[in-house]
């Protein structure tokens, strides 16, 4: 590999590994604010962090799961929830909310480019493969709120998300169609999720209401 | 084909849809009650319609996904949710949940039909057949209640609704097991669940409470 | 087969069998304070008693299900689930959960050795095993509690629960990889569990508390 390659793949990982974690601390922050124990703290931090990914390889029929290959993510996130419990006090948690927003849009990104990816090397068509990349991205945080007993953030915020990764999919699906190579269709995905992402927190942009 | 087996796949199909609509709906409805915003309620509406299948096809290990196979039943439910956005307000509720009643229930007893006859084919026993047939047709709407934080209405509202499917399932293993016509089977079974349905509605009939 | 073996053979099927009664009354008490239909007592019934160790076998992609090779146990639940409804009444309630706490302790042993050995034989890591033993002991009760509509006892009762699992399925983990005979490690990872579970219960030990 050559050095621009390198650099590349570390960025991703760095990406992949601080969007894990901000994904897992959304989750230790819920169950907190739900008064769960020690245990259901580090089994919604998993839910948040794993339940998307192991989602879509559960729909795919995909095997190993990633984090049976990478056993080392396992470990990571009980650590990280261990931590959070020893040093995260509640005064820190708006705080954390705000600075995790950054990895959170750029893993979903992330996560909607890998989803979308993995379901178009299965040939699959264009909407399932964004439904994958959407699936990947959203549904660690679903899983999390239905264990927490209360209705999702992703339906229920009117702040856009969802409908970001469902953008950036649509991107990497296009790209992926007039053959552009693998990283324009990654960053582009990642560029166009997260951006969309950081508009709406931005702007305050809200999903046009339904008042039916 | 000749011209009768050829009539008999139209109304198949037909009624097909329209039970994926009715189901659409009813998570359309129900999403809007509960203040989803748009995300969540085209969320909703796919996983009322697509949940009870996939759920199926995921623990009888059958791939591709009934809605990979037929993605244009995707757009239908996409265009649905959007059409129902525009133009549903709150003073048709009622009425579409009478509208959808019909459709509503000849998509249980064809689902529960379909769902027996894909676990047959797999040489599954009777009980295990009918068990998939029941969650094709119901788990739909118990994932939409679970989502919409609520206690599934398929457990909790005394009109049986749950036991007609489990009826017509085991009219359609009955029947498959004396070797009788696929359309005979499937008649009989979508027959039965839907009359056992009307009648429950009709009739105002009640599950015997179990006051413990 | 010998003697003692037979003898063996008969104890953990006697075991697994009380243990999944003992997982479906749990489940039924439960439905029957949320007030479910006649309908929703027995779906919940089964998903408790076969809920963790059809999750498993999801995850792990094992088929036929445990519950399709044994169909009789579906018919043992669902007996079990009528009779639990013609004879039990609210006052015998906390006597059925008391009762129930020896069965159900056991069952949660030898449910997580379960898991874990079936993931061991995958050549699965052992933290990976741990977990899948963790999941076939303990999702069968969160999956009650997201039907009932309310927040997973396991993860918010701060009564040690499945933390012993944990501990047990790590003593069957060490006791596989010196390679000790199979029943050793079974009876040590069940006397683990059951062990702690039982001295959680008895010397009321509480999760320390996160009070973030």
């Amino acid at each position: 590999m050559d050095k621009v390659q390198i650099w590349g793949e570390t960025l991703r990982l760095i990406v992949e590994l601080s969007a894990t974690a901000a994904f897992a601390l959304a989750g230790v922050i819920e169950a907190a604010r739900k008064r769960l124990d020690a245990v259901g703290v580090c089994v919604v931090g998993f839910l948040t962090a794993f339940g998307g990914g192991t989602l879509r390889d559960l729909l795919l029929d995909q095997r190993p799961f990633f984090w049976v290959q990478h056993v080392e993510m396992l470990w990571g996130v009980l650590g990280l929830c261990v931590l959070a419990m020893a040093f995260l006090r509640h005064r820190h948690f708006e705080l954390t909310e705000r600075a995790i927003q950054v990895p959170d849009a750029l893993g979903l990104g992330l996560f909607a480019a890998t989803g979308t990816h993995q379901a178009l090397l299965l040939d699959l068509p264009g909407i399932v493969a964004v439904l994958m990349g959407v699936i990947t991205g959203v549904f660690g945080g679903v899983l999390r709120d239905v264990v927490c007993n209360q209705i999702p953030a992703a339906f229920h915020g009117h702040r856009p998300y969802t409908v970001c990764a469902f953008a950036g999919g649509w991107v990497y699906v296009g790209l992926w169609q007039v053959a552009a190579p693998g990283w324009v269709a990654l960053l582009a995905c990642v560029g166009v999720t997260a951006g969309l992402r950081w508009l709406a927190l931005w702007r305050d942009w809200e999903l046009p209401a339904w008042k039916p």
